[in-house]
């Protein structure tokens, strides 16, 4: 079949929307209509050129929302109509990773996605002219129909916007999840968030959920204040107006260090602070956001000889075909906010005014309509 | 009363066997007869010069078992005659850190004990001269009787041998505790210790009784082997034999890398690779050895988010009264070894040899007798 994407055909250049040519879903493969998707810093990042593992052409996007069409031979949990969330990070329920409580970082796919490529090794999508497209973290959701392994699909109630759940694809997931999978908070913690983007928003309305009695926001930028106290933010720090050494006015803030700390920046620095202003004996810190290539953290041992725990997460720890679901269902039940982080929609065609609005700080999260 | 002590006069001499001043037990406070100590490398970093920390003249020692002389005003949980281990991170049982079961690391006493003095700001030590001489780590078990806060004892059973037991004063409890409080292996795991030293042996030894499948002990010195083995080491591997990347050697041999790993050597590069040799997704990297000054610990970011966990421990995770009698228990049950750890004994005159015998790497332990 033949459907419209925005491909990226080089690094640093926009994407250019056209028609592609689209295989049919083969055995274990879901052929899905894309209703919406997000566009997230890391399609911003593989755009760019930054990402080591960037490969051109291909169809980027992986925050989408979307029906199913059609199903390959032996798929067993979907059948077309059913709405689903595409998942960057699959769910094969059979792998060590995924038979392994501790983490949710499945296996099974992991080397042909890698490679941008269907887990036969081939691509479904190309160029009219014949010339291979490769797929995006297993998703390619900058396409309106796109191809999928089963688990690579949550199963979503049928009554939920796929122009507000599409972000659980990706953000909402990463930042609530960051909290409840990763960091296992208590009610009752005190928490520092770095960063107030998209991701940081999101791991702010996590610590309300989980019952955090002290929620702080670090970032450069005042005009962010009034969008995260909407999402739960209970005290605000810019580090450009502390006088003296940052880590020291958190601890002192939070009295003592605070028990969860969340960077949402991808910045080093801020990764080492957020550690360090970490509370003494037992403050856990949380690696969310994706550092430039090469780049390394750093902190004494001493920091983690008296208590201090360092850990990562990735997709908020969150294995999706289990727990997106339940995610939809506390948007729905209004247990966590979206709408208010959906600040413009598009058409495919304007795809690239999604990026600029990103370049420009003016957006926290675009969201493509098809 | 006067007693004997091995006194540091000043950074990098040999300690001073001399007779000094001890003042009696103040309210709270326990005169206890030291009845063997063993010598620890943290006794040695002080005394070179090395620990910033360091303070002199300075009783050093904080090894030790004993038995109750004399009890100040308001103790109530110890009487003369009661056989005790001294602690150099106490429980109060009463302060913030106490009640968080995430932390063993008291802080009531904390700000004194840095100091070289007890709680009440004093020293109990002098010369005969009246010079002042400081405690150490709370603790000054390199003096034939000392004075120490009642919460900065363990009581334990009279029947455990003092020549043995003084070393779960720290370096077993250091180890096993790594294992059993800070990292909580779980039966069937596989594990990495860095370093077969004092603190690996134990790690090692905790390691098998909580039940792991295979114990590596990584080291540049092959006269380790038989000793590590007798602990329960499954596999050994010499860093200068590995052609190629040790962490690539380490993550092929615990297939796919270790559940757990212990650096138990101090140094900083070791440390990465102890991090980047736990497996992906959940292995969790725990840090024992103390750096020297300024050093850092440094990785890529991509080995947390990718589910690495980085972690340190102090005194084992132990809450020392409660949990040191436990492992008093275990040696006289036979669940765990000391005495083959315990290489070397000499009366107190002869304590300077200890130290020549570690510093020539030909004693495991060292233990001064009374």
């Amino acid at each position: 079949m033949r459907t419209r994407a925005a491909v990226a055909l080089e690094a640093g250049k926009p994407l250019e929307v056209m028609e592609v040519n689209l295989e049919g879903p083969k055995a274990g493969e879901v052929l899905v209509e894309i209703k919406a998707t997000g566009i997230c810093h890391t399609d911003e990042f593989t755009l760019s050129g930054a990402d080591p593992e960037g490969m051109f052409p291909a169809i980027l996007g992986h925050e989408g929302a979307g029906v199913v069409v059609e199903c390959g031979p032996g798929v067993t949990s979907l059948k077309p109509g059913d709405h689903v969330i595409p998942l960057y990070t699959p769910e094969c329920r059979e792998c060590e990773y995924c038979l392994n409580p501790k983490t949710n970082l499945c296996q099974s796919i992991r080397s042909t996605q890698g490679q941008g490529l269907m887990p036969d090794g081939t691509s479904r999508f190309s160029m009219l002219d014949g010339t291979p497209i490769l797929h995006y973290m297993g998703c390619s959701t900058f396409a309106n129909h796109t191809v999928l392994p089963e688990i690579a699909l949550a199963k979503v109630r049928k009554d939920a916007p796929f122009d507000k759940i599409c972000y659980i694809g990706c953000g909402v997931t990463t930042g609530i999840g960051a909290v409840i999978n990763t960091a296992k908070v208590e009610i009752g913690s005190r928490a520092i968030v770095f960063g107030l983007g998209g991701i940081g928003l999101n791991v702010i309305q996590g610590l309300r959920l989980a019952g955090a009695d002290q929620i702080v926001g670090v970032d450069l930028n005042d005009s962010k204040v009034p969008m995260a106290k909407q999402f739960g933010m209970t005290d605000f720090v810019n580090p450009t107006e502390v006088s003296g050494d940052l880590v020291g006015h958190l601890v002192e803030l939070t009295g003592g260090g605070a028990d969860y700390t969340f960077d949402a920046t991808g910045n080093v620095d801020v990764m080492r602070t957020a550690l360090e202003s970490a509370h003494k004996g037992w403050g856990e810190s949380v690696i969310i956001g994706v550092a430039p290539a090469g780049a390394e953290i750093s902190t004494r041992p001493f920091q983690l000889v008296t208590g201090r725990v360092w850990r990562g997460t990735a997709f908020g720890g969150a294995s999706g075909r289990t727990d997106v679901p339940k995610i939809v269902d506390w948007y729905m039940d209004g247990k966590i906010e979206i709408d208010p982080m959906i600040t413009h929609t598009m058409p495919l065609d304007d795809i690239n005014k999604g990026f600029d609005l990103m370049h420009a700080g003016k957006s926290i999260r675009s969201v493509v309509l098809y």
